[in-house]
């Protein structure tokens, strides 16, 4: 397929067309126009069009589109028709969370291990893979070729173990921890920055108290 | 302050400045040029001055920024200069995880309550608050002029509980749950939706890797 450089912005919205898709694929819905997804997703039909057009359209317009063709399709641009093994650094509460969260592997993301510098959580038990000490982390993800770190620790510890993860070969870095980390261009990371979420929560709130007092 | 209508793509971006101008604040440094702000945060100066002067510039730039005035100004657009208070629905792991984060209360976000259906953890103490019965909620909402509910239940679950929580009074929905919600325009919702994340993760993988073959 001929592909142009995609956007991030477009990228990010992949994956939710991917589970309204997997929604009306479960539901039995064959075929869908791009009015009625819009309707549906509550985004304008054109920015539909847009964003399929990116990967050559998907299909002609006028008889809606093949749900199960474009699930999959859409699926595969996403890179979910590989399988990806990850570990987690950091056996916390969060951490332990994404590790017993299932739908990361109905999806092909496959949980190999987890870490933790506390010596209490070491051997414990998460989603039946005991917690290793850290020590063993970089010999791990060189022995098993893993794909995608997890990293659920706090921000003064995330940069160090990135460090240690790039040269073991990691090739993406999932970041819970509150800081943006320096990696080199061919290691992709996604950031997850909980408190940057929940400031924007706090602006929309104020915002709308403030235009609502100044409605009066 | 005159504020025109600001993009969320804006406000996306208040938090990490926020963030690296604390940092700078507690370096001790007093004043920054938005070259060298560019220069640590990676982003354009161009684009930093754009932002900015949706707040009406934050001062004069041939000084630079004055630090810790723009560290403020910045929390008072964010609403940090006031407390929210919020409650978690969903006690399972990564209810916990984020009831056990301390950061949120250091950002003026308190930790009011949390709520499970499941009566094994009913009881079970949270940052020292007991677990409620999902049965109290509503009330709970109503009696203590709960801002924020953060949902961290399955997704079959989270649609009724919006729809519970809007008419007791609730102000925002930081929603972890993996789907869409309806909500009255009122309310304010922001989504932290893991599953996309780590799928955009995958696509970065997959395109990198398919990119660097076809170099070959």
């Amino acid at each position: 397929m001929e592909e142009k450089e995609i956007s991030q912005a477009v990228i990010g919205r992949l994956p939710r067309y991917f589970r309204y898709l997997g929604e009306l694929k479960d539901e039995g819905v064959e075929r869908i126009s791009s009015q009625d997804l819009s309707e549906l997703m509550h985004v304008t039909a054109s920015q539909i069009r847009q964003d399929f057009n990116n990967f050559g359209g998907f299909g002609q317009q006028g008889y809606g589109y093949n749900v199960s063709f474009l699930y999959d399709e859409i699926g595969k641009i996403l890179g979910l028709d590989q399988t990806h093994s990850f570990i987690i650094v950091g056996a916390g509460n969060l951490g332990q969370a994404l590790g017993n969260y299932m739908n990361f592997e109905r999806r092909g993301f496959l949980f190999k291990g987890i870490f933790d510098q506390n010596p209490a959580l070491v051997g414990k038990p998460v989603r039946g893979i005991p917690v290793r000490p850290m020590e063993e982390l970089e010999q791990f993800v060189k022995d098993n070729g893993i794909e995608i770190a997890v990293l659920t620790i706090p921000k003064a510890a995330a940069v160090s173990v990135a460090e240690k993860l790039v040269p073991a070969g990691i090739q993406a870095i999932w970041n819970f921890a509150h800081v943006d980390l320096n990696v080199p261009a061919g290691v992709q990371v996604e950031n997850v920055h909980l408190s940057d979420s929940l400031m924007k929560l706090s602006y929309n709130i104020s915002r709308y108290r403030q235009e609502n007092s100044e409605d009066k």
